[in-house]
């Protein structure tokens, strides 16, 4: 049971001071509208992007109180700093702005791939500060700073990866953090995370890009039929096709070696497929059919449709 | 300009007397369903199915003026006669009814794959009755008679296939008929159809079955995982993957050649993409994202999306 005292200042005071999110793009902005709207969060909002367009809107939008395209700057206020940039890009600005950062301060991330992440980034930890990423797994199709809403994480998980020896207190506050923000969050390690995404998430966008450039290959005529007639499944199976490159080629570069064995994984399945097709093994279709409606099914009974 | 004796007549009386539609599934129960509503399509509707429990639900759903399990029965007074059955089943019923159709009325079917179809129906058509197929490109992951709804055509396509000879009579009113059914219609040949159909519907298909195949045969803590995380990419991917195995199992086999030729393709980009990810070619990655997301994009251009 929490002490009266403690439950008391967890719903009375915001749970940082002053909050800084480094790329406020679509994951970065909805972190922002949260803290807005709860008003738990953090006293004091900081949206840090290099682009002079993505502090123009992040102003115009006014979801924080202070937009700067200064890291040091931006960061030396901070009790907490979330770095919402593409994965390839996070090590790095880690490195630059950790001996800036505020004595007992926490960063954190919400990279889609842990892979060797932690341990790029801990070493250069001093003056008691945190590494406590988390990953959201939450998003639409859709980037930058117009495309965040503040109910984006609500129901979703988010999963914690916590390097060994990280201060329990500092997890419990992220922890918090992401709850406040509408998730439910779990803590896991960086392997298990990398095969759970890879199939979840990264395996599913890598065939989302690759059918649509198959498409994009097609005869100009079979092409422009292929948009007129896309109700037929193409719509649905590559609304994830839309996504952000830069963000996706640093995923499938990062988490490169899973990745690449769980495509393979498929491709094996996707052999037997054809291969039942080719000599008309109904049985072999059928069934191979039947399992993954299963696994849809189970979906569905999971309340996740 | 149509005289305005016949415009009247297309206004004012139904497009035909009896509409018979073989198999009251989502496809088959959606059209009883518009009939019903628009009462422009025919005076009387009979459903047919082998399946008592078909029947039944069918009846409950008050969708048909009459129900019936007999194949000769239902279809002796139709004028105009609709299979909505999965594509390997086609042929054979179709050849089991013409000898019980009225004279000079109309036999269609809506199956996904054409290949050949036609070839094996029209030497057996007599008594001046006309094979006018047509492929309503439209569609959920339910079936049976509960799944359907009057709108579901609605600003679909739907792509007429008649053979070489048909009657152009014939051809124009089944072409009102998807029309008033809310359906955009066009003629397009069997080679050409299948083609379309293998890229926009048939292969996303087989890879969503497949991904979802290949998470099933995971090991059992990753893939209830799989299921809890499934919200990032692989929700909206698989939706599809819920659809009638016998159904597609038919489409697979009758479009063989064209779908796994398409596959091929989309394998070849597949592994080009699996190399530049294991090359650490970042430039490649990204054209190939690039590609894919713009025919993404060309499809939101579509408004289809």
């Amino acid at each position: 049971m929490t002490p009266m005292s403690e439950r008391l200042i967890m719903h009375d005071a915001p749970l940082f001071n002053t909050l800084a999110v480094i790329g406020p793009g679509l994951i970065g902005s909805s972190i922002l509208r949260r803290a807005q709207q709860t008003q738990t969060l953090a006293r004091r909002l900081i949206a840090i992007d290099h682009s002079p367009n993505v502090i123009e809107r992040v102003r115009h939008l006014g979801i924080a109180d202070h937009a700067t395209s200064s890291l040091i700057n931006g960061v030396k206020e901070a009790d907490f700093v979330i770095l919402c940039i593409p994965t390839g890009a996070v090590a790095s600005v880690a490195k630059h702005i950790i001996p800036h950062m505020k004595a007992s301060s926490i960063l954190s991330d919400v990279a889609s791939v842990r892979h060797s992440l932690a341990q790029q980034i801990v070493p250069h930890l001093s003056r008691d500060i945190s590494f406590v990423p988390a990953h959201p797994m939450a998003g639409t199709e859709y980037s930058g700073p117009d495309a965040g809403f503040s109910t984006l994480f609500e129901n979703r998980w988010c999963l914690l990866i916590p390097p060994e020896g990280t201060q329990p207190a500092a997890i419990t506050r992220v922890e918090q953090f992401w709850q406040q923000c509408g998730a439910k969050t779990r803590q896991v390690d960086e392997q298990y995370h990398d095969q759970i995404c890879a199939m979840v998430s990264h395996l599913p966008h890598l065939l989302a890009f690759t059918i649509c450039d198959t498409a994009d290959r097609l005869s100009s005529d079979l092409r422009s039929d292929v948009l007129e007639y896309a109700a037929s499944g193409f719509r649905d199976f590559t609304r994830i096709a839309a996504s952000d490159p830069i963000m996706w080629r640093d995923i499938f570069l990062a988490n490169q070696d899973i990745l690449l064995q769980t495509l393979e994984r498929f491709q094996n399945e996707t052999n037997k497929m054809a291969e039942a097709i080719r000599t008309n093994n109904t049985e072999e279709i059928i069934d191979r059919i039947k399992r993954g409606r299963h696994i849809r099914q189970g979906l569905i009974a999971n309340q996740q449709n």
